[in-house]
């Protein structure tokens, strides 16, 4: 499903194509934790900024609105009215940062909900009947997201595990996909390579994942406490053992520069929480860099957040407005520097797409890295 | 600058010509305190959901940003971005509502900020001066709001000392439009009738506003502890004083039933933060009346918010993801509501105008007290 366009050095210029219409990538998926982008943005919105992947957590939809009401309710496409392709994450990572009391066995994790406390049961068929349920277009693997420093003995024996619980994963999606009830029955399923950052552990683990002939991979376990060079240094290690048609997906990764650094490594699929987050304090992304719009020196400045940027915040208001509105704790604050930095997001992707069809990547990068850092 | 078009029984078909465009009446103005509407509703929005006049708070912008601040921006208009009519109260209201540790003299009125608690005095000039650094296309007169219930000798007091601030108010705001530097020089001055419930003080006090010859009519004091008899008795017996060639604004009211009563005595500006304060808590109007979207009996509903409706939240949108959004404590929640709700209200104004229009406002009044009290 995942073709390969065009090479400009191991950047890759792709197109994936999906029940739910076909992705170009490398992409930006927008995080809509509840199925809904924090900072009152509606599905609606997402078409105007250009979003082509929404992302929803599997672990948060579990508990609220609870997976049954979303699949009653037709699967969270029609939900929350959205139809191009969602990614669910497999709860994983939320099991280990977010809920209490967790127990790892075998056969999955014994966790307590973060809501109200109560006993909960995870394992690899759990996360894929879920994900069923909610009919997302891809599923992630159900697998132990490693804290980074952690023993090579712990982290080996994590890996074989998740290992495991990725052929469960596998087995039980295409058990689903033939039930004549289910909602998604061509549902795709990624695995996830980990090994925090020993190379051998990471390489032996993409050799075994590849063989299990998945929709996608993606490299896991990063941006969770070790360096950038740490980081661009797995991605270069796992990449060149993962293969040239299928998509490549860097999980929770990050900012403009981190993204530019792995687009130019090879990878296809990204999603981060940090534009969002930044745009509900107030800071912006600019061609010039990053700036806070509580900044006293914009009260009274009539620019836009960033000149020349086509989105919603930027057509219609300006700073000075802006910072007011979050001067005077209002909503709107919020939802326009929110809507602004997803758009910034995703109209990077595009660049970066137009520059890798043009073969003229390096450079993009070289330059939009100069600018970000006021060196332009 | 009102022109009468038809009446229909005392409701009356309007047109108030403005530098800022001609406003269709009946009407009913949305609350933007901040120059905002609560609920992350932007002036793109208000577009949207056919919204005429926005309305915005002077003792609220005078303390955030700043009405220099507002000036220094080129005015309201153009630092919300909106370029319909804007009516800003005179702050009065909330000197007297807000504000703490008042105290009310010949000159105007001491109080303290609700903010910082900072000693500010406002009196009919400052709230002239105010209003104008905001560049509104209406202005309120500076007026005492009385309590209801007080004694007779109070309201008469109070009311003789509001028509002497209407007189300075009158004669600062023409000072005001005369000077070069003043951004909107046709800027128009509503008077204010007081007198609480007594029917006596309400009409000599109109007879002395009238004389004055101001661009409209308010009729304030209401909605503030009387019963709803009371009110529509107040409306009748003031309206009957008031000029044909002079529109009239029932301040601060309320609900549809309110406004539908109210129409039909007479009134033509309308405004309330009712319908934003009941959607941001889920309280939404409908064909059939009030409804709470929190009900447990809405967790599978799959249905819009008003069968029919064409506001944006019930275009895209069911009862069931909205309240998953509330459940969820996401503010898109609140945003969805709020556009229901003051579209639902634009929507009704319209359709007065058209049923005065096509002489049958009598009919449509009765139809609708009739379906939202469930009796349809």
């Amino acid at each position: 499903m995942y073709k390969l366009i065009k090479k400009c050095g191991n950047a890759r210029r792709g197109e994936f194509k999906t029940p739910h219409g076909t992705i170009q990538t490398p992409v930006f998926m927008n995080v809509g934790t509840l199925g809904v982008i924090k900072g009152a943005v509606s599905s609606m919105d997402l078409k105007e900024i250009g979003c082509q992947v929404e992302l929803s957590n599997t672990y948060h939809l579990h508990l609220r609105p609870g997976d049954q009401v979303i699949k009653k309710m037709g699967g969270l496409h029609k939900f929350m009215n959205w139809d191009r392709p969602i990614l669910t994450d497999s709860g994983g990572f939320q099991v280990f940062s977010l809920a209490g009391m967790r127990k790892i066995e075998e056969e999955g994790v014994y966790f307590n909900s973060h809501i109200d406390g109560r006993r909960i049961f995870m394992g690899p068929e759990e996360s894929m009947q879920i994900q069923s349920n909610i009919a997302s277009t891809i599923a992630m693997a159900f697998d132990e997201c490693i804290p980074i420093p952690s023993t090579k003995e712990y982290v080996e024996k994590s890996v074989a595990r998740t290992v495991r619980w990725l052929e469960r994963c596998k087995k039980e999606m295409d058990r689903l996909n033939s039930l004549p009830d289910t909602i998604n029955k061509q549902q795709m399923l990624f695995g996830i390579n980990q090994g925090a950052t020993f190379d051998d552990i990471r390489i032996a683990n993409a050799k075994e994942i590849v063989k299990m002939d998945l929709d996608g991979y993606a490299i896991g376990g990063l941006a969770v406490g070790e360096t950038h060079e740490e980081m661009y240094n797995t991605i270069d290690t796992v990449v060149e053992y993962l293969p040239d048609n299928k998509p490549i997906y860097l999980m929770g990764v990050g900012t403009p520069s981190n993204i530019l650094e792995a687009v130019d490594r090879g990878v296809d699929f990204f999603d981060c929480v940090l534009p969002a987050r930044n745009g509900r304090h107030g800071h912006v992304f600019t061609k010039n860099g990053k700036i806070n719009l509580m900044n006293a020196k914009y009260e009274l400045d009539s620019d836009p957040i960033d000149e020349g940027c086509n989105c919603p915040a930027c057509q219609h208001y300006s700073r000075a407005y802006i910072r007011h509105l979050f001067k005077a704790k209002e909503m709107l604050a919020m939802r326009l520097c929110v809507l602004h930095n997803l758009y910034f997001y995703n109209n990077m992707m595009k660049e970066i797409r137009d520059a890798i069809d043009g073969d003229y990547f390096s450079k993009y990068k070289e330059s939009k890295l100069a600018q970000w850092s006021g060196k332009a």
